[in-house]
């Protein structure tokens, strides 16, 4: 491999473990606008999205670049095509992230729940996915990748959890349903977030093993 | 253009469009399901995921191998990053398809009510933007992909509306509330499949005039 095509893909990693922790924190913020209420905290978040969409661009840009300036072959062509859908779903991940910001601004403006307990767990679950599917893309190790995608259950039980529970309440307490209705939207942006690092996963293991295991895990 | 490159170009916007009447068709079937309340229709459009899945795999494989073996730059080069997403959104859009069916399948088990009309004329424009978002892929019309872009407005408004009635509906019927927040998924599943086609339309003006419009509309 020349050694500048070396150096531009190791590049290409760091751009997207940054873009990768610039989702992160804008999950952890729309969730803290959630569980602390706090209407600027999800406004921070809805503003930084700007940043989020400028790093995709850019890094869509600098694959191209690479692609058209080495024409690589076999595993480059595709770290750089896996390097393109991460980007995407990572781009995702972060209109998720304003979306649970934009759930957190009208819940403020309702009467104070308490949020499930299930929710924070469920943040935690999913951000150890991102960071574990990103972790798995950088050093090539499908073994981490297979965990993501094995964790994605544990998110999908938890939100069957949470549509049940919500609904239950929506029975007993017509006057809580929009709370209701806003917070089960943030445990199935939450979910989406898993989904889209399984994707992430999945396709590591492709790139890894050479062998399309999406839809056939 | 050497003459075997753009015979393959040809056949891979082919192939796209004919992803794009599955998907087309699964979308209609599952809705089909939901207002004809049709258990079966539903089991088909999940069986059938399979196959579009397997589409999907194939056209990855298909831009990859032309990747590889034409070495293609500038207009070919974005030509086929832009088939390699949209083949991805388009798998995508498959699977809402049968999320609407897994919808279906609940709302059969439960007492019938009668569906919003603004969900049919969702459905009608959904269906008219993933068509238009195609051709416009294929006959590389920024025009028409402007188009779709804008539509997307219109669906959010739908959606939005939709929201209210169904929770207006919760407030006033708590034995209503397991219809309604299937309903109001199928709405919302419906406006993601929108999100998808306007993210098409979206890489083909950028394909077309060479520009990111993406965030910027």
């Amino acid at each position: 491999m020349p050694r500048h095509l070396e150096r531009d893909l190791d590049n290409l990693s760091k751009e997207l473990l940054t873009m990768g922790s610039m989702v992160e924190a804008a999950t952890n913020k729309a969730f803290l606008a959630v569980s602390q209420r706090r209407q600027d905290v999800a406004q921070e978040v809805v503003e930084g999205d700007d940043e989020i969409n400028t790093k995709e661009n850019r890094i869509e840009e600098e694959c191209l670049k690479i692609l058209a300036l080495y024409q690589p072959v076999a595993t480059d062509l595709r770290f750089i095509i896996t390097a393109l859908k991460v980007n995407n779903d990572l781009e995702r991940m972060g209109d998720l992230a304003v979306n649970i910001a934009e759930r957190a601004m009208r819940l403020v403006e309702l009467d104070p729940m308490p949020l499930p307990e299930s929710l924070s767990k469920l943040l935690s679950i999913v951000q150890g996915m991102v960071r574990d599917s990103l972790n798995s893309l950088v050093t090539m190790d499908a073994k981490l990748a297979r965990k993501v995608c094995r964790s994605d259950d544990a998110v999908d039980d938890i939100n069957r959890h949470m549509y049940d529970e919500m609904q239950e309440l929506m029975k007993k307490d017509p006057a809580a349903v929009e709370r209701a209705i806003n917070t089960l939207s943030v445990s199935r942006h939450l979910e989406r977030i898993a989904d889209l690092a399984t994707n992430i996963a999945e396709d590591v293991i492709f790139l890894v093993e050479g062998e399309i295991v999406r839809h056939n895990l």
